[in-house]
C-alpha cells in the first residue's frame, strides 16, 4: 500500500483520482495551477464522500490528509504515486513529465490518465521511461472500478497491486495502441450516435433509451462476449460467429465517414440534450448518477458477480478484528447507510434496521466459529424472533455502529441484544434477537459443533455479569 | 389489452416473446415446424417464470394459456398480435408473412421481430403493407424492456400502446434504417471488439471486463448522451461535443475493414471464450443473466430512474384493490420473493421479513388514506416498534401473501398484526407491529388528519370482534 499520491492536473478526473486515495486513508498533494481547482476538487469530494463509503459493508479507514501545493516540486517529492492529468495535448504532458521526473523521488510510480496517448507517446524523451505508464480511468473515478494499464511490465504490475489494494479494477493492456481498450468502442458508438442524430432517425433522448433499456443493463454485468455467448446457446461461440459474422459485412453502420460537427449539428445535440435532462442541474444529474452507481453495484454485490464482487473482495478487507476484551458489549458492526436503504420518507427503511442486527448477528457467528465454512458444512444459525425498537431516525450517509451483548448462549439457543448508534453515541434502535442452531440438511435444530458451542458459552459467560440492557426481556 | 397472440417460430427470441405474453395473461399460441420446439420454449418459460414475476412488487395476473398449433393457420386465427421470429432471410419473412396475412385476422397487427431489414423490406409484396412493422425485441426478451418499433404510424401506435400495457418500453423510430438503432451500436462494438481479439491486443474475457467495470454501469442507467452531458459539465453539451468532437477524426477505431473471419480467429475466440466462461453451462450462464438483470433492475426501481422507473410504474397498475369485506383481516400483500431478497443460507434474509410487513403496513396506511399525496402534505405513520417471530423458511421465487389484522386504532397509534402465508396457507412468519402517526416537519407523533382518523377507527372497530392472533400481544 502507499502512503502518498500526487494529483497534478485537478479536475473532474485529477478530483476523482485523490478522492479514490484520501478515502483510502491515502495523503494527496494537489497541484494546479487553476485558481478553481480548490473548489472544483473539493465538489468531487463531497460527491464521493456520499456515495463511495456506501459501497462497502464496513467502514473505510480514516480520510488521508488532503494538501493543495502552489508549485508542482513540492507537490510530487515524496509521493509514492504521481497521477498526470492535465489536458489531451502531447506537448503540454511531455512539458508536465519531464517536471515530476525531476522532483519525484525515483522509485516514484508516474501514471497518466489519458484516453487516447500510447506510453511510448507520453515516454518520448523521458529520463525513465519505464516508469511513465498509462493509468487510464473512467469517470466518476470514485464510483467506477476500471483501470486500464498500458506500459513497461514492472510499472503495470506494481500499480496493478496498489489499486487493487484500493478494490479497484486494474486491466493491464497487452499491447499498446490508440485509445487502449475502451475508448476505442465508446468512440465507435460515438460516432454513430452523431450519424443517427444528424440523419433525423433518433433524437440523443431516444438513444439513451436504446442503450439503457435493452443492452446497457447486459453490459452492467457480462460485457459482450459473455452475453452473446449465451446467444450462441448449446451450439457455442463459433456457431454463433458463423451465424452473425456475415451481417458484419452488411453496410450497418456509418463505417467510413465521420459527420461534418457544423454548429446546426451541434446546437441540435445540444437543444435536445436540454429538452432530454435540462431539469436537472448537473450536480444533480452527477448525484443521480452517483445514487444509481451505487445501487447497481450493491444489487451485483448481492449476486457475487463482476463490480459486485470486487465490492466484496475489500469488504473482506474492510472487515475489523474480533474485539480484544470480550467482557463488555462487543462492537460487531461499524459502516455507513447506503442510499438503496432508504424509503419514501427519506429515511433508512425500517427492515433495514433489521438488516443491521441480523449483519451483527453474523459478526458473532463467525467470532464463535460459525463462519463460512461452518456453514458450507452444514450447520447454521437461524434466527426465530426480533423484538426491534426504533428510537432515532436514520439517513443515507450516516456513519452506525452496533454494540452487542450476549443474553444467553446455551445448547441449540444464541439470545443477543444489539444497540445500534449514531457517530455521536445516539441510541437510533434496538433488537433483541434469538436464534435457534439449525442442521441445514434436515433444516432443524440441533446442537453447535463443540468448538462452537465452546466459545459461545465463554461469550455468555463473560456477559453474564453485566446488566440487563433496557427493554431487554433476557433469557 | 390483448386476449391472444401468435407466435410464428419459437426460438429463444419467439419463446421470450411468448413468456411475456404468457405470464401478461394473454393465451398464446405457437407456430414452428421445428420438432425441439416445445422443448426450446419451455426452457425460456422455466426461465421466465423464475424472474419476470420478482421484478414487481405486486403479483402478476394468472398465466394465459399456452398451445402449439400444427398449422401457421391455427395459430394466427382469432389472434390479436402475429409476432413473426423465423430466421433473418428475407425470402423465408416474405413466405411467411403472405401466409400470416392470408389466414389471420384483418385488424391483427403482425410484427417482426427481425434486427436488421427495414419494413418497407418485410413489406414488399404484402396485401396490407401498413400493418406489417418491425418490433424488434432484446434477449432475454423476457426481461429486457426495450422494443424497437418501426413502421407506419397507426400500426407501431397500436403496438406501443399495447407493449406499454404490459411494462415494456417500446421505442418508435423515426426513420427506418437498415438495423434500427441499438444493433448499429452493437455493430460497431462487436466490430472493433473482432479486431482487438484478432491484433492481439485483449482477450475476449478482458474486453468484456473493459465493459462491465467502466461504461457499462453508466450504460445500464443514463446511456450516451446524458453521461457524456455531465462529463461537459456545467460548460454543456455544445462544450463537450467541442472539446471531444475533433478525436472523432484521430484513427482510434478500426473505420473501414472488417476482420477476415478465418477459421483460426473463430476458433481462438472460441477458446478465449471458453477459457472465461466454459466453467458454466449455458443454462447456469442465463440463470446468473437473468439474477443479474432483476437486481440490477429492482436496485433502479428503488431510485426510481430508467427501467427502474418503469417498473415502478407497472407496479401502480399491479396493486391489487382495497378488500371490500373489512370485517375479516385484510389480504395486505402477495408477491413473489425476488432474488435479491435471499441470503447465504440461500433462503429469504429475515430482514426482508420486515419489509414485507413494513409494505403491507403501507398497503393499510393507503387504504385508510395515508398515501403518497398525504405524505407529500408532511404527514406519515412511523413504526416505534415491530415483534416478527420466523416460522418457516421462504425461498426466491416464491409467492406470498400478508393477512393483516388491525389490533388497535385510536389517536396516534396503529397497531398492526400480519400474518405472511405461502400459497399453500403455510404461515411463514407474524409480524406484530406499533406505528405512531407523526408530523414530517417536527418528525415528532401529532394526530392524523380527521378523515384519516375516522376510517383507522372504523377499520379498528370492524376488527374488534376478531380474536387475538395467536401469540399477539395486543394492545
Amino acid at each position: 500500500m502507499i502512503r502518498r499520491a500526487a494529483i497534478v492536473g485537478g479536475g473532474v478526473i485529477g478530483g476523482g483520482w485523490a478522492a479514490r486515495f484520501l478515502l483510502s486513508g491515502i495523503d494527496v498533494h494537489v497541484h494546479d495551477p487553476d485558481p478553481e481547482a480548490e473548489r472544483k476538487i473539493g465538489e468531487v469530494l463531497e460527491n464521493a464522500r456520499r456515495s463511495l463509503p456506501a459501497l462497502y459493508d464496513f467502514a473505510l479507514p480514516p480520510e488521508g490528509t488532503l494538501t493543495f501545493s502552489e508549485s508542482l516540486s513540492d507537490a510530487v517529492k515524496e509521493a509514492d504515486w504521481v497521477q498526470e492529468s492535465v489536458p489531451e495535448r502531447l506537448e503540454l504532458k511531455h512539458r508536465i513529465i519531464a517536471e515530476i521526473e525531476e522532483h519525484a523521488s525515483q522509485t516514484a510510480l508516474i501514471g497518466s490518465s489519458t484516453s487516447g496517448f500510447k506510453p511510448s507517446d507520453l515516454q518520448e524523451g523521458a529520463q525513465h521511461p519505464d516508469r511513465i505508464f498509462v493509468a487510464h480511468p473512467f469517470n466518476p473515478v470514485y464510483l467506477l472500478p476500471l483501470i486500464e494499464l498500458v506500459g513497461a511490465e514492472t510499472a503495470t504490475a506494481r500499480a496493478s497491486e496498489i489499486l487493487s489494494a484500493l478494490g479497484m479494477k486494474p486491466l493491464v493492456v497487452r499491447r499498446e495502441i490508440d485509445a487502449h481498450i475502451a475508448d476505442r468502442f465508446l468512440e465507435a458508438v460515438w460516432r454513430e450516435a452523431l450519424w443517427l442524430v444528424r440523419d433525423g432517425v433518433a433524437t440523443t433522448e431516444e438513444i439513451d433509451d436504446a442503450i439503457r433499456f435493452g443492452f446497457g443493463l447486459r453490459w452492467a454485468q457480462m460485457g459482450l462476449f459473455e452475453t452473446y455467448r449465451i446467444a450462441g446457446g448449446e451450439a457455442g461461440m463459433a456457431h454463433f460467429i458463423e451465424q452473425f459474422g456475415p451481417a458484419l459485412k452488411w453496410p450497418w453502420t456509418k463505417l467510413i465517414d465521420v459527420p461534418d460537427l457544423t454548429s446546426e449539428l451541434v446546437q441540435e445535440i445540444a437543444d435536445q440534450s436540454d429538452a432530454q435532462s435540462g431539469h436537472m442541474t448537473i450536480r444533480e444529474l452527477e448525484r443521480k448518477r452517483d445514487d444509481n452507481l451505487v445501487a447497481i453495484m450493491r444489487a451485483l454485490k448481492g449476486r457475487g458477480f463482476a463490480a459486485g464482487a470486487l465490492l466484496s473482495n475489500q469488504d473482506q478487507k474492510l472487515k475489523p478484528d474480533y474485539p480484544e476484551d470480550v467482557t463488555k458489549p462487543l462492537k460487531t458492526l461499524e459502516r455507513v447507510i447506503p442510499i438503496d436503504w432508504t424509503d419514501y420518507n427519506a429515511h433508512m427503511n425500517e427492515s433495514r434496521y433489521g438488516q443491521v442486527f441480523s449483519d451483527a448477528a453474523d459478526f458473532v457467528m463467525e467470532m464463535v466459529g460459525a463462519d463460512a465454512d461452518y456453514i458450507a458444512g452444514g450447520l447454521s444459525y437461524f434466527t426465530v424472533e426480533i423484538v426491534i425498537r426504533f428510537v432515532l431516525e436514520t439517513h443515507p450517509g450516516e456513519r452506525i455502529h452496533v454494540m452487542t451483548q450476549v443474553l444467553q448462549g446455551e445448547g441449540k439457543k444464541l439470545r443477543l441484544f444489539h444497540e445500534m448508534h449514531a457517530e455521536n453515541g445516539d441510541l437510533l434502535a434496538t433488537g433483541e434477537q434469538l436464534l435457534i442452531h439449525v442442521s441445514l440438511e434436515t433444516r432443524r435444530s440441533c446442537s453447535p459443533a463443540d468448538e462452537v458451542r465452546k466459545k459461545i458459552e465463554t461469550l455468555a459467560k463473560a456477559h453474564a455479569h453485566l446488566p440487563l440492557p433496557d427493554g431487554a426481556r433476557g433469557p
